[in-house]
């Protein structure tokens, strides 16, 4: 397996991104992570490992770099040897079958959309799945960021990558699929929703499509796949992230209060096993969201990424590589109704 | 104060919310409560309550209740005779200054709505506020659900709405606005949300707008108004309740864990500690959310509300009516771009 890793992008970039090439490769006997970026940066980065396996971790030179905060299409067309774009370059040549980065999510998407060829055969427009936490074990939300401009055939094909991406990584088979919505009742929503639930119900995956599901349902794990466009997506995957940081920072106060009244080694305990239960909700553990709907891999992974999200993402993408993920892909779509599939140019 | 109370809404209808009025009145001596519903059932649960002041607990009859999940408009149509529509036509008729309900809120807003004559004047569309809380202390996020089809006008008349519901409720004077999107960046979000920038910039309240705020960011608190549309917010609003629930209920296994190494006592306080703070996130404390924009006051409450939450929706809507709330909003719209004021006609 070989993978670009855009070394440069991520809040803290390249020391964690390189630190969590090495452990890949150190893990993955088989694994070989193209680093793209500021060639001198990343050996100064991998000059501070221990026992690097060089041979497995190739420098591919990329001079320029996309701000987290820049404007993606601006920088996409100013900055032509930034380290994303050569990321896909590796990527569209056939040289990796998959890309990693931590950087400016916009750009990434963006210079995947640029290439329609990039798309799988019958996808509109692709999307992007976050892993979200629930009483049911772990759940699948798409698109959480990557299309402003949804339209139900969208939230359709979102359904059956979702799905079979639950059932890769997850392990989760034929997963129910639910229509985020702010309502129970089939009448509920806007434009959008009810064109997507009339799609649905008309659709191959009738039997598993459970309606509409509400923010508070979410957490209950019904529907082990939810499908929504992408800025509600993106809202709720920060917002959930907000929520659960404002939440540990209270509790951690409210512990301070309560806990001179407790040993100091149950204290110690406590804290330690809420620290365990915080980790839980975290985006680590699998690295980061994947851009499905294109060839090959790729997944986008949080800015603040530390070098075990890195190693995750990195372990992700290879497994979504080599899995039959987007064969399976491209034959459900073909499965379809037809005006839910993209005509051959991707458009 | 006179305010028309729905007893026949909410999921434990009418118990909690009759015991809700009967405290509501015994607190406030100038309080009067007008209890819509099924005479014999509201009676029947008067009779329950200790002492209640029937003199300011008048009861009005409704033969009919619509069900928390009927279709809101149809539901209208059909039952003529339902105690949402009373509610409204008492505060139409102007024999009470406020209307509260923990019914069906698709029924609210529309009753609302299909009166325009109940709008303030230049105002478009009414819009739900729902407090949530940031580090900086609560904030008020508005629409969470009223209007399904907002456009940038209508995002700009929830900032003016917003910033007096958070200086009449919060004591904030001169509350920072911010607009919920996908990113902090200029060019981030949608048609809707660039319009809605746009339209900020060039207004009396460009100095209070802080730009885009990301989902991560609102409990941060740097803005103490977020605008959204109503569908992110309903769907912020409710995945909200639900991570907290979530968490807590996850953080209840864990301590259950780790509780047999603590003293009893100890393990006690805690749990008690966690409850105290488990109810700062509930909307108890503000009974509800306001549909902001329409003559009087209007508190919209979770169906799930117990007589503490009815209480206190009835507390804050009464300080809504009081207050110069509705004469500001007025006022401030006179103030905004031309194009963001609804003409006479309410349209």
């Amino acid at each position: 397996m070989r993978i670009a890793l855009d070394a440069m992008g991520g809040d803290h970039a390249p020391g964690p991104i390189v630190a969590g090439a090495v452990e890949a490769v150190r893990d993955q006997s088989d694994l070989t992570v193209v680093l793209v970026g500021d060639r001198e940066r990343i050996e100064a980065e991998l000059r501070k490992a221990r026992n690097p396996a060089h041979d497995r971790l190739p420098i591919q030179y990329a001079s320029q770099v996309v701000g987290m905060d820049e404007k993606p299409v601006e920088a996409l067309r100013k900055k032509r040897d930034n380290s994303i774009s050569k990321c896909w370059g590796l990527m569209a040549s056939g040289d990796v079958k998959a890309v990693v980065s931590a950087g400016n999510t916009g750009a990434m998407v963006a210079s995947a959309l640029f290439n329609a060829k990039m798309f799988l055969p019958g996808i509109r427009r692709p999307g992007i799945a976050a892993i979200f936490p629930s009483h049911q074990g772990p759940i699948v939300i798409i698109d959480v960021g990557a299309n402003m401009n949804a339209k139900a055939e969208d939230l359709y094909q979102y359904g059956v990558m979702g799905s079979i991406y639950a059932e890769t990584i997850l392990g989760v088979t034929e997963p129910r699929i639910g229509l985020l919505n702010v309502g129970t009742e089939e009448e509920k929503g806007t434009d959008l929703t009810k064109a997507t639930r009339a799609l649905y119900q008309q659709s191959p995956l009738a039997h598993r499509f459970v309606g509409n599901v509400e923010g508070r349902d979410i957490y209950e794990g019904h529907a082990r796949v939810v499908v929504c466009e992408g800025f509600v997506g993106n809202v709720l995957l920060k917002a959930g992230e907000g929520a659960v940081e404002f939440l540990f920072a209270t509790l951690k106060q409210e512990l301070a209060r309560l806990l001179p009244g407790l040993p100091a080694d149950a204290g110690q305990s406590l804290v330690g096993g809420l620290s365990g239960l915080k980790t839980r909700y975290e985006y680590h553990e699998f690295g980061g969201g994947p851009l499905l709907g294109i060839r090959g891999a790729c997944i986008i992974c949080h800015g603040a990424s530390d070098a075990r999200a890195i190693k995750n993402a990195l372990r992700v993408a290879g497994t979504l590589a080599e899995d039959r993920l987007n064969q399976q892909i491209v034959e459900q779509l073909a499965a379809a109704p037809n005006e839910v599939v993209a005509d051959a140019s991707g458009s």
